[in-house]
């Protein structure tokens, strides 16, 4: 017999009765009946109930162990019996009658429960990660991961795709945070970076001739946390193709994505491979306030300064007159509401930082509110006409320059679905953003900058970047989104020499800078470089997502706090001093923050 | 018709002639052949044989372009004709006639030639590694590394591992090796670690409860450079099972990489799964001077130094009273040789620091040499029958302490092996060496240090821990090899806290140092450790050898060079000021060295 188990706790039925077995596993719970000790024996597989009999051995040192300890259990399968059955346990028909037990480690006082699913302070959890992952609910989410990603490679694999892995101690790459730097011992006062993504690596491969790549790659940007990063890494689904356009990407990766979601969704509908809506980025950002619009919302934006030319509602009237711009915001059965919900969706904008959100509430199809008192009867009447409204809708107005309007109607748009529970969360929605603005205004620095990725090429080439002004000129980019998450980012290429010294150009930089930060790449341009283009998708993001967790670290196996510590292993944690004088470094004080 | 092409480089066949269809690739080869243009057409697929006539706007483009420009062509396929097929090429028997050519990216004068295979400066090859990696071999290994890493998943997944990343940016590791470190911006003077192995985290999963898991793992050592190990990064399939023996480990994963050696053997014969030989460490020691011995090498060692005792030969006769051992290496058939080869072995072996091999040769079943002579007659004959020696075999001696005689011997047995031409070069020869001994006597320190691997279980458990003389102790730790060559280590694993304190006591820390070091495991075996052990194999070396590539380089992507540089991206590079000042750290000048 093996040293620890015949079986696995989640193998026996009703067809192992009589059997001798040996099961090892988790001391899960304990409960006496009558004197009778029940143990649910607890391991990766399953849980078992075992019997350990009155004033037999078994009980007697099963009755002496925490809950938690691993034990060996010799013993007999025996059916359950009708009314002792379990229909929720896959081993429920059965359980195991102990002849004798072998401890294999005691379990001290436990600082975090396992069974059961109650809450517990975080820091307490990632301190003893190694029992909050035996939690039920944790445990199977990191094994849906480990699925999700297995699922990712298969389909990327099928459908021609080679997985390279590329550096991790590399150069600093050009994606805009901030990197984790490495110093070199060899090299004294130099330094590598940890890739914030594979980027150049990716399109070196393409310009080495290899056609289609792709990695489950770690990522690294050294930025503070967020609560939607984890600090330290994550992992990208990175891929790059030569030789296509963005058609080909979109149709190469619609199917790959909205298979991995069928596969993990739990019956929940899926946007169908082939008919994910392309949405140009300036359309998204009229009808939705944003890039990454949730189209669960029914609610869409419409554009309403036209009618407010000379109106009465003076304030929209000037603000138009001096280039602001409308935005309505219906808000479906709302009028039939109290007048509650219009007053405080105005005070949560002024809370945002805006000046307000006017609105028209129709009650039985009478239009209310100031706007509507001022605006006039028949001005008001051509209005809700042109938006469609019903007898009993209300709906909002965001007013300002027009990246400020579309924000803030974005924002309403997102809190008055919510609101109204106008979303079925039971869905995925997947769609395309396109056509994303190559450069963008920087009012900070009062200057053009690269809006996304500097390596994307500008719809028009070379060509749009000499003859057109720089912030009408679209680019190959394109970013994929779900449920209002952006989950995938992509672009073709820039391959040519020439357009990207102009486009670098026109963000001031020369290419001298470009051959500098760069180099690479610029030079592999140089050497017969085909057309190339791809994108990433966030693994984790996807992750929670089909795991439904409202926590990075819900899905993740080891994270580290807010405070990017790792409270398990003790990291970040101070170094030698004969380390820091091999790799030529000295730590100094924090400098005062300004 | 598709933007770039309608089939790739590697695709037509007869079958297409007669067709319309658009081709992309690099400009292979071009050929002048009475006016007529041939052009080999590469990419990732394969090549296609371009045809452009005299005279024509495709031939004034083409004969235009540098080697490795990029051009699509549109064109006709016709048959090559019998005398015209190229049976090495599997588009051999078609070409393509070309109606026009568009340049998608022309090449500049190349630093390094990409058709042919002719060696070329290292640095060169580094700095331009896009063009290095179109060069045929290059390009197949790097294919041929990847299918091998899918190959390894897919059967560790058939077998019932789950693949699960564990952290990049954690904790020191105790490998033994140096760290890379990353400063932490946010806790001024403090560092993450990069893992030189997933050790303790494959660990804690087992802790955690999952039961198999597996990880191609990025593991990083800040070693100076060794011939063997590229700086920076490397790859293990690391694997680590609960509740299991080290004969599950074996019987495991002998199936799994036997497997990948015949998949990828190119029918060169391995050894097959079931029946690697188990060789424990103290009989590798004896009979091939190594614990990564060489099987396809027919030589073995034994141990003579009985037969000296009180021998005529006073070296070997002194030697031995005061506690020396005496190797027999045998050498078939050398003795028909000349005598020089002996000779040149004992040169060889003093210029290894060594004090010089004895020998016999025997020469048509006389004995010859010095030590025959001196000997006696009697006992060299009774000494040439124990080692089975024939007629006309040589034998050299390896004499001194047994730690240095073993490795004298087993340097001697590879030499003599190779130049005797005496091993098959053509096989994979894949064996267990099991029974590593747990500590070792640091003849520097004149102290008791780990071995290998601190959290191995030592046999006999806490028991012997307490009773044992600790160099007497064997660990359940076990290397697999591979022609010479380790290819994965492993153990079954310590997890009793009691034990893991006792075994550090022995090399002289205490359990604060336990718990500071390694404070996650130790703090996760207080609450329920299940027994459980693994190993993890070297992917470079495995790929290496089945590549038949000669160095890491060959078989790596981006390698970095000797001196730690990536020549291509430029790292490591000076850090700007404003970096450091965020990290907390300052660059201070090399000291010189001692």
């Amino acid at each position: 017999m093996h040293a620890y188990r015949t079986h696995t706790c989640g193998a026996l039925r009703e067809a192992d009765v009589g059997a001798t077995v040996r099961l090892s596993g988790w001391v899960h719970r304990k409960r006496d009946h009558g004197g009778v000790l029940f143990i649910d024996l607890r391991d990766h597989y399953g849980l078992t109930q075992i019997v350990a009999k009155a004033d037999s051995e078994p009980l007697r040192i099963l009755d002496g162990l925490r809950a938690e300890s691993v034990v060996t259990i010799d013993g007999t399968v025996v059916a359950r019996g009708a009314e002792a059955t379990n229909p929720k346990m896959a081993t429920g028909t059965i359980e195991v009658v102990a002849d004798s037990v072998t401890v294999q480690s005691t379990a001290a006082e436990l600082p975090l429960p396992v069974a059961g699913e109650q809450e517990y302070p975080e820091d307490i959890r990632l301190r003893y990660r190694f029992l909050d992952l035996r939690r039920e609910t944790l445990h199977a989410n990191i094994v849906t991961r480990t699925k999700i990603i297995r699922d990712m490679r298969r389909r990327m694999e099928d459908v021609g795709f080679t997985e390279y892995s590329t550096p991790i101690l590399t150069a600093s790459s050009p994606e805009g945070a901030r990197d984790f730097l490495v110093p070199s011992r060899i090299h004294a006062g130099k330094f590598y970076a940890l890739p914030q993504a594979p980027q150049q690596y990716k399109q070196l491969l393409m310009v080495a001739g290899f056609d289609r790549y792709f990695q489950i790659a770690p990522c690294f940007r050294d930025e503070d946390p967020r609560a939607d990063r984890l600090p330290g890494e994550f992992y990208q689904l990175d891929l790059e193709m030569s030789f296509v356009t963005q058609e080909d990407v979109w149709n190469t990766m619609e199917p790959v994505i909205a298979s991995v979601f069928e596969e993990f969704a739990q019956g929940k509908p899926v946007t169908p491979a082939g008919s994910f809506p392309r949405i140009p980025h300036a359309e998204a950002m009229l009808k939705y306030g944003s890039d990454k619009p949730d189209l669960r919302n029914p609610i869409i934006i419409q554009d309403v300064t036209e009618h407010f030319h000379g109106s009465g509602f003076g304030i929209f009237a000037s603000l138009v007159e001096s280039g602001n711009v409308i935005r309505a915001i219906p808000a479906p059965g709302a009028g039939a509401g109290s007048r509650k919900f219009f007053d405080d969706m105005n005070n949560w904008a002024r809370g945002e930082g805006y000046s307000g959100l006017g609105y028209i509430n129709i009650k039985d199809g009478v239009p209310g509110g100031p706007i509507a008192k001022n605006h006039g009867e028949e001005a008001t009447a051509k209005l809700i006409a042109a938006l469609g409204l019903g007898p009993n809708d209300g709906v909002f107005f965001a007013a300002g320059k027009e990246s400020q309007a579309a924000k803030l109607a974005g924002l309403a748009r997102i809190r008055v679905g919510e609101t109204l529970d106008l979303i079925d969360k039971d869905r995925f929605d997947l769609c395309w953003i396109v056509d994303f603005p190559f450069y963008e205004y920087d009012e900070d620095t009062k200057s053009v900058d690269f809006a996304h990725n500097p390596f994307s090429m500008p719809q028009g080439g070379l060509d749009a970047l000499n003859n057109q002004d720089p912030l009408t000129i679209n680019a190959y980019q394109y970013d994929m989104v779900c449920n209002g998450f952006e989950i995938a980012s992509g672009s073709i290429r820039n391959q040519s020499p020439e357009a990207m010294v102009k486009a670098f150009e026109i963000v001031g930089l020369s290419q001298a800078d470009v051959e500098e930060r760069f180099g690479g790449l610029y030079r592999a341009f140089q050497y017969g470089a085909p057309p190339h283009g791809g994108m990433a998708a966030g693994v984790d993001r996807i992750v929670m997502l089909l795991c439904g967790a409202q926590n990075l670290r819900e899905i993740t196996l080891f994270p580290m706090n807010q405070r990017a510590e790792d409270l398990l292993m003790g990291a970040p944690s101070a170094a030698e001093f004969k380390q820091l004088r091999e790799l030529n470094i000295r730590v100094v004080e924090p400098q005062a923050k300004a």
